[in-house]
């Protein structure tokens, strides 16, 4: 998978990937990631890549030149896909990250400011996707999420002993509890069932807290589960 | 607002904060950054943080000794919030990022690996936030998040050319199409309407194209939006 970001803060994007699984990942070649700066990619001779918006108001907005020079600039792969990280998007669920992971090549648009000259989208017509109903100084976090996200789903990411199959959202449930040394921790006890190692009763276990936690922290998924079931049985 | 963020990773934090109107609200004093690492509170001597799950399992889980005695050296003030980054959480949302920013201090946890001891958020009983359905690799990049938002909207973190006000969401819409310099690019003009200086039709155009863009693009938000105009009359 290669990853091309387009951004103003390419250092932010490469020191980011450089943590935990995600460097595992691009040292074992799994994942390939480059950055591309519109501002080489300016025409001016200050680099500016924003201006003050037509029609007033306040805010910067980036200019469509550089950032469609900086957009052809790369090579496209054949199985590749352009997303703009924006407010605006569809938001990221684990459905779509598994979809994107089927991808060779995600071009990712930043932005920063107050936003994209809208000729930005006009031209390039990217998959407009957000992280959530809450506004960030940049696409750069956005980005990063993507990346890990789907990175995870890529195959020899993750080790033998990590596993996406228990995450939260596989199975539409959140996830079960977790325990771990010691036994006890100022009087609170590992609950017994997991202590004697009968699979079935754990899995029992673990599936009943499962409901139960999404029950009461994430009612619609909840719903949505149980209606899935239902169709099945 | 001080941001105290637990994690095994960080520099990861610091380097991500070094950037754009973050930073500046950081050297301004808006902003006060500080990353505790639970390995430093470990007892054993390989530092350990993670250890096997009780009851089996692939993933490693986060230990709750050097979890809780990290969360226990942070002073905590009166007006302070702590939260766990988890997928299991309420869904990040602009209203909840203004309801965090009226704190003085935010604690976050992150985890990594397969999760937390459960121990951990029966001592702490933290308020949940998730930034989506999606499965990252650790609760760092939602802090970065949730550290970004919330800085947006202290006083004095923006400056005079930068606005939260026309942000998408503020008003409960989508933001309207934003262009810049040159008027025509690649045969793509610039909306006439906004190179005419009337104020009333400029705003009356970008109302126009707000209300449009969440219907087209987020019909959830459009609806709700209907809904609190329709009482509103």
């Amino acid at each position: 998978m290669i990853f091309e970001v387009l951004t103003l803060f390419p250092e932010m994007i490469e020191s980011s990937c450089n943590y935990s699984i995600l460097k595992r990942a691009i040292e074992a070649g799994i994942v390939e990631l480059h950055t591309i700066n519109p501002r080489d990619y300016t025409l001016n001779k200050h680099k500016k890549v924003d201006d003050t918006p037509y029609g007033g108001g306040a805010g910067m907005v980036l200019m469509v030149q550089p950032y469609i020079d900086a957009y052809e600039s790369i090579k496209l792969l054949e199985n590749s896909t352009t997303i703009m990280l924006s407010p605006q998007g569809k938001p990221l669920t684990d459905k779509i990250v598994n979809e994107l992971a089927q991808y060779n090549q995600i071009v990712m648009l930043c932005g920063h400011y107050e936003g994209f000259d809208e000729r930005i989208r006009e031209i390039i017509k990217p998959v407009e996707i957000s992280i959530g109903d809450f506004v960030l100084t940049g696409g750069e976090l956005p980005a990063l999420c993507l990346i890990d996200a789907v990175s995870r789903k890529l195959e020899g990411t993750l080790g033998k002993t990590e596993s996406a199959e228990d995450d939260s959202f596989t199975n539409g449930l959140i996830e079960y509890p977790h325990y771990t040394k010691p036994r006890e921790y100022r009087g609170l006890k590992v609950p017994e069932v997991l202590l004697n190692g009968n699979h079935k009763d754990i899995n029992a276990f673990r599936f009943e807290e499962s409901l139960k936690r999404t029950k009461a922290k994430r009612p619609d998924l909840y719903k949505a589960y149980m209606e899935k079931s239902k169709l099945k049985n």
